[in-house]
């Protein structure tokens, strides 16, 4: 950004969720003490930034988590819009950002997006006034710039309500995968041990998921039974 | 609005849905020819301005439904925020708006917030710049400015969503309630007929929904068993 660019006074946040085979994570950004900006040392924050005057918000977003952390490709869905009055009032802990902004003594309002990823098929890299970049436990999350921690606890909690109404995420599991991978995946991201029966009886109910004549490879002691997504046949 | 008021370049849009015993309408103002206006005579579109730039969104949307509809108390709901690049760029179509505004000729981001209400419970009056207001039944809508259809049937989305899994609007019924009352409720929201016996199952199998040893009064034939909803309950 140089500083004859004009932002808006709106901005746009990403809550990216990561998932390994235990585990939720969420990506954070780390910035180093900017001119100007009175917090000491450095501090985490979710990879957000102002929006163009002339840009969409959906595009916003995907430049914004590009630009600081080198992915692409990555699905965002927004989840909410923080307008507080006095949120990140002129932004008085980040001096220089003041010359980017038309009216910097007024609120920002952001539009926060989120995602979830499968972590081994990302390889995430800080750039621009990102020094550094790091997964971090949804249980453990250090103290975020600004209203952040409120933002991500609002993206988990709608991230949350997506899974347990619209059993999204196949896309996240192997093509071929068996009940007991969706559940693992079910009990990761909502962060709570399933009853198997109750489960199995309300996903074999979905007609997108289709059960096929075929077990698991390689496993010697009672392979599992294989099934399908077919998000043609989703009822959402 | 006075031309030294200062707004941002963010609005808020309301779409308020009532019900009656029979039908889902939306409520629009009718606009006049504004001066400077490109449109021809009059137009409808959801009750909407901008946000002052020190005003918190959600204090935006009860003081702009308010202003331009009189209606007060109503429960508003944030369901999306949209912000395409070259929606209602300039409102070029209005010219005299481009004075309360600081960027006149970028586009404006507005935040959609819908509501359900039971339309005998109030009673609408055009005021400001809204010279007529209506309810509209939502499936025979006129044409309405800027992008207002669009927002106006995600909205009513969001609202489909909500009634689906959350199970809401036992507020709009009367306390004591036959499920017969409820299932009307929700074909109307809807906009579909629900078979009874899949409702019946679903519905009874929710805590929040307490039966009472109690049957309608001044039924003569069959008279049905009275619920109760005992919000504490409720799972969501």
């Amino acid at each position: 950004m140089t500083p004859n660019i004009q932002m808006s006074d709106v901005s746009v946040d990403c809550v990216v969720f990561g998932f390994d085979d235990s585990q939720l994570k969420v990506l954070l950004i780390e910035q180093e003490k900017a001119p100007g900006s009175s917090h000491e040392g450095k501090r985490y924050a979710l990879p957000g930034d102002l929006v163009f005057l002339s840009e969409g918000l959906d595009s916003a977003a995907r430049r914004v988590l590009n630009e600081l952390t080198s992915l692409d490709n990555v699905y965002l869905e927004q989840f909410h819009t923080f307008g507080d009055p006095d949120r990140v009032r002129g932004l008085k802990d980040v001096e220089w950002l003041r010359n980017f902004r038309k009216n910097p003594d007024t609120r920002v309002i952001t539009t926060g997006y989120y995602s979830l990823v499968k972590m081994e098929d990302y390889n995430p890299k800080a750039a621009s006034f990102a020094s550094d970049i790091a997964w971090w436990d949804v249980n453990d999350l250090p103290d975020l710039a600004f209203d952040h921690n409120h933002i991500l606890s609002k993206g988990l909690k709608a991230l949350r309500e997506q899974f347990r109404h619209h059993h999204i995420g196949f896309e996240l599991l192997p093509k071929k995968f068996t009940l007991s991978q969706l559940q693992e995946l079910n009990e990761i991201v909502l962060g709570e041990k399933l009853d198997k029966r109750n489960f199995r009886r309300k996903i074999t109910k979905l007609k997108a998921i289709i059960p096929l004549d075929e077990k698991q490879i390689g496993v010697l002691h009672k392979p599992a039974q294989l099934f399908e997504y077919d998000v043609s046949k989703s009822e959402d």
